[in-house]
């Protein structure tokens, strides 16, 4: 099984090192399953400890064979509990840490809690937004492994491009996309940071389910078949010539692809395939003017110009209470990293970012139009990393 | 689509509402997904506030008018942020609130000091317990979901009997029973409360694979394909005569049911088999034993003492650092609730409660053996809920 090679680990580490010096600790506590391995390679139940200088340490809980087989972390120690984190850091000679940082964002106030308890000197400080900060500019491992994924949703859309008949239910779709997904080797799960955010491998939304809103901050959400999750496919049956819209999304080595692609039996009304030309067309404003140190907002103007223009603008990224405020987002280990492509994000481009761009068009009982796709930024602009053709797929 | 029966919501409401009263506690803010669920009847991006007497409000961020659809509460308010909550609070005349509960077992740190900001004169209180033990307790209503997602669990595995052949993948298994889940209308998430655990509809584990531990709490891991996920299915071919061990959940209205069946193509050796009888064995003591009021933990010891007796307690639940401490869980809107049948958990059985019995053997090498089931706790004893049958199934 291909484990997280060395040298990206110890360059994570470094930079966050660096970022823990700047911030004034003595170094952080790990504990998230995705931070987890960002950091050491594997998400086996344990605590990473990253001081602000010298060799961290992995105190694992369970199970220990495995993740000194899938850390290339040299210090990896088998400990039962916080009391004994106390001393595993003691004993490798921690022992004046008074600052040390958390990952706020996720850590349950419970287990927070008890951290205080268990280091009752200790002065606590949120490292989350810097970790995701670090985590927004990609490697090249990082990328290759993004294409992997996305590699596997161009295989997804043109198989299912062949199995998708009038009359199949949108959860029948889903279910074929699965099956496809597992057994070019996703690994099961879809993993979103952002509180009470949850995602499937799938949206799979045809006609009117489309246009129906959800919890989730994205532009489609799609009826579910039940409040319980309130997204994605139902029990609706396909029909010929409305839009079929799916997104679908997959993870290799951690690593995630996100696209959107809309499909149709037959021919799509012409007002929907023109909201798709606009999609491509915001699609090519961004490859022609996305570049290293423009600010996210700017891009997102770019593309609300282009749509005002097109008299399409209530219906741009959702309708009504269904609208998202932003037309791309990170991808990485988590499914909504940095940055986001909003009216006032003000970071800028820098070459190792990875985004999906997903201008969509939702037309209220019709559905969800458009097209999203995966880029890096590069030193001099932008590279496409998927490769599915980008035309309505037409069955 | 089918939406949770008032009756229910109004149930939960008060039983809560009367634990409030016994805490001391003015009322509660329910924020997280699951919790949302059970109280309103919808995961909309909404806060629940609960209090000790009165109407209960729910304030949506979105989507609204779907909020409104899909619970059954009176006061459904849209409501856009944090000093927005106050508001609608003084508007509805909750005017003395001081002493506040809170699910701070899930809820993020960085959000319990949001809600420190912007209620300064709040005392909070963990509630996470007192859900957690009402959720427990199951109505007839509740059951009945946890039935009808075995039956498609048993549809499921009858199905995967006919298409296992040698030489599939991990893998391509999973993705089948993917297809079914989705296709008979699984939710398509299975939710886990603990922290950093998490899981997808299956765990297909053949031959050595199970005996692979990981991260989860629970006696069977797999290789999976990355260390980033670290469980369940991955390229392994399935061969003859090897135990093929399958974990299968998946979620109707929200609520789960969870089983395990040990498969093989051709004959299972008869070390294996035996170990299997044990399983079912451990099953009819638990169907002949437990009823209301006996200790969690003596239905564990009830099954020690049996397995000591096979000599065979090396292998049970678990090898070495891959041995589980329980032998059952409690079932419900998340996979991980109470009860826990462990060594120490002196809770008694109620009727209501619904638990998963999960006697496994798990040999080195070899491979992971067993049966899992769904009970309920009646008034007398114990009632099976799912409809699989119990032999191993052979191919």
């Amino acid at each position: 099984m291909e484990t997280v090679p060395s040298k990206e680990i110890e360059q994570r580490i470094n930079l966050f090192q660096g970022r823990l010096e700047e911030m004034g600790l003595d170094g952080a506590f790990i504990l998230q399953n995705v931070d987890l391995f960002y950091f050491s390679g594997t998400i086996q139940s344990s605590v990473l400890f990253i001081p602000r200088q010298g060799e961290c340490v992995l105190m694992v809980q369970k199970a220990f064979e495995r993740a000194r087989q899938e850390s290339p972390l040299k210090n990896v120690i088998p400990t039962a509990g916080r009391d004994q984190i106390k001393k595993v850091l003691q004993e490798l000679g921690f022992l004046n840490l008074k600052k040390i940082g958390l990952e706020m964002d996720v850590l349950p106030t419970q287990l927070f809690f008890r951290y205080q308890q268990t280091f009752p000197g200790f002065e606590w400080s949120d490292v989350s937004e810097t970790i995701l900060r670090l985590r927004m500019i990609k490697t090249r491992y990082e990328v290759e492994q993004i294409q992997k994924a996305a590699a596997i949703l161009h295989q997804g859309y043109m198989e299912i491009k062949q199995k998708i008949r009038e009359g199949m239910t949108e959860l029948e779709v889903d279910g074929l996309l699965a099956f496809i997904a597992r057994r070019e080797g996703h690994m099961g799960v879809l993993r979103m940071r952002g509180w009470n955010q949850e995602m499937t491998h799938a949206h799979v939304l045809s006609g009117e389910s489309g246009a129906i809103p959800s919890f989730l901050d994205s532009p489609h959400g799609g009826t579910g078949n039940t409040p319980a999750m309130a997204q994605g496919a139902g029990f609706r049956r396909i029909k010929r010539d409305e839009a079929i819209g799916i997104d679908y999304g997959i993870g290799i080595n951690g690593y995630v692809a996100d696209q959107f692609r809309t499909l149709v039996i037959g021919r799509l009304p012409d007002e929907l395939m023109r909201a798709h030309d606009f999609s491509l067309e915001i699609h090519s404003l961004f490859i022609e003017n996305a570049q290293p140190e423009m600010p996210c907002y700017s891009l997102y103007r770019l593309a609300l110009e282009k749509v005002q223009k097109t008299g399409l603008k209530e219906f741009f990224n959702g309708y009504r209470e269904g609208k998202a405020r932003f037309i791309g987002h990170g991808l990485g280990l988590e499914i909504d990293e940095y940055p986001i492509l909003t009216p006032r994000f003000n970071q800028r481009l820098k070459p190792g970012m990875v985004i999906a761009l997903e201008p969509m068009f939702v037309f209220p009982n019709r559905g969800i139009i458009g097209l999203e796709d995966d880029y890096l930024i590069t030193e001099t602009g932008v590279e496409r990393l998927t490769l599915t053709e980008q035309a309505v797929l037409t069955i």
